[in-house]
């Protein structure tokens, strides 16, 4: 039997919507994900309103393992995330004891303003996640895990939740490269694709020094499978007469 | 009266949810949006499923002004965009004259392969959307543009675009930095932005030649609006004792 274990992610922030802040977060969670046998299915990027980010945690929460949030945690205004998780989640929003112990060593008690304790809100029933670059902490509601948008603190977050999530059986992938039209070998992709029904073949056209071509990524989560499909499009590839390349798919 | 044109994005593709690729045309859509008065409001990023695709569309078109999507209209067997669009408005799959025309042209007349065909297939009632990179056409279906998910042929199928959108009221923006922390601000952002509600303040912290600081940015469709919550926002920092520095904000 396989396992399988499904995520999505949610970012959250006006600045991705509107192209001033380039997402940095995406790729580096799927990547983590695929590390830890989890799958990312599906991710939104919405707007700072708090019934938008409502409902989008209540329709994920529910068709996914686990939910990532990014963005919105800060000590401003527009920093409505937690709130708005309580409020999905229809529990009180208060305050963490331990949290606002971690920001008063951090900051000293005398410096911990308004604007500070407001990262010390957390849904009621929610656990901590560490923040060890800059002390204030996400959390963890259920299946939802709400994290800082900020990449090096998101990162940092993570290794938190190494042993909070279960991973199911790993997607293994593996590539191969032509340096020709991918239109060429579609029939080829397509047979070894109805050949092994546990496999996904993608077809990924590039150009690179001034040379077309494509990579086929295998993936699959049986290394059996994967193997025998990888051999049989070398196969079919070299019966045609052309060549291709080895490489390690990046995943 | 203020006009809202609004948008929303379908990235279609196994390789970012993956983490394999790292997707370059949310960023590049919506500062090419905010140009034509259009406000990118939500993005999706979904894999490669046909029932997830309709879904997806369905959703999304009849809530926003315009839908786009990048990804899977190539020749091989995984690229089922187009197929899928035309499930989801429950037309017939057709193949384009126009298009056979324009890749006979490209390609020759004996090299047109049947899987270069398959990109000659339409949505019944769908215009072409002109790709001068690699002329294999995209097409606009009602309110829905379906483009490569290759950067530049997707950027270069934007320049056929710009006749067909109509925007309305363009989101502007504004934005001054401080160098410290954004919690010392937070009373200051609220005071600005409640008392102008057609502005919106976003506060974004950064750590730059290793000094933290924030970004504050002010964005609003009336542009006296801008100007004046901009004005107060820097009173109340030199009120406060602090400074601030001017800047554009990117958007």
């Amino acid at each position: 039997m396989i396992k399988t274990v499904t995520a999505s992610m949610i970012i959250i922030g006006d600045e991705i919507l509107s192209g001033r802040t380039k997402d940095a977060n995406l790729n580096h969670l799927s990547l983590w994900l695929n590390r830890m046998g989890v799958q990312l299915q599906e991710v939104r990027v919405i707007p700072d309103i708090g019934q938008v980010i409502q409902d989008t945690v209540n329709d994920l929460r529910v068709r996914f393992d686990y939910v990532f949030t990014t963005g919105g945690i800060g000590p401003t205004h527009d920093d409505i995330t937690a709130e708005n998780i309580a409020k999905a989640f229809g529990v009180a929003f208060v305050q963490s004891e331990t949290s606002l112990a971690l920001l008063q060593k951090h900051y000293g008690n005398e410096k911990i303003s308004d604007a500070r304790l407001r990262m010390t809100m957390i849904p009621e029933g929610a656990s901590l996640i560490k923040n060890p670059v800059s002390s204030a902490p996400g959390f963890q509601m259920e299946n939802v895990f709400v994290m800082a948008g900020i990449p090096v603190v998101m990162q940092s977050m993570l290794l938190d939740l190494e042993l909070r999530i279960f991973g199911g059986d790993k997607m293994l992938s593996k590539a191969i490269h032509v340096f020709e039209g991918e239109s060429n070998f579609a029939g080829v992709l397509e047979n070894v694709e109805k050949e092994f029904p546990n496999v996904s073949l993608g077809s990924y056209p590039f150009f690179r020094r001034k040379r077309f071509g494509a990579s086929f990524v295998l993936r699959s989560q049986i290394e059996a499978d994967l193997d025998q499909a990888l051999e049989m499009l070398k196969l079919e590839i070299g019966a045609m007469g052309k060549e291709c390349f080895d490489g390690e798919a990046e995943l």
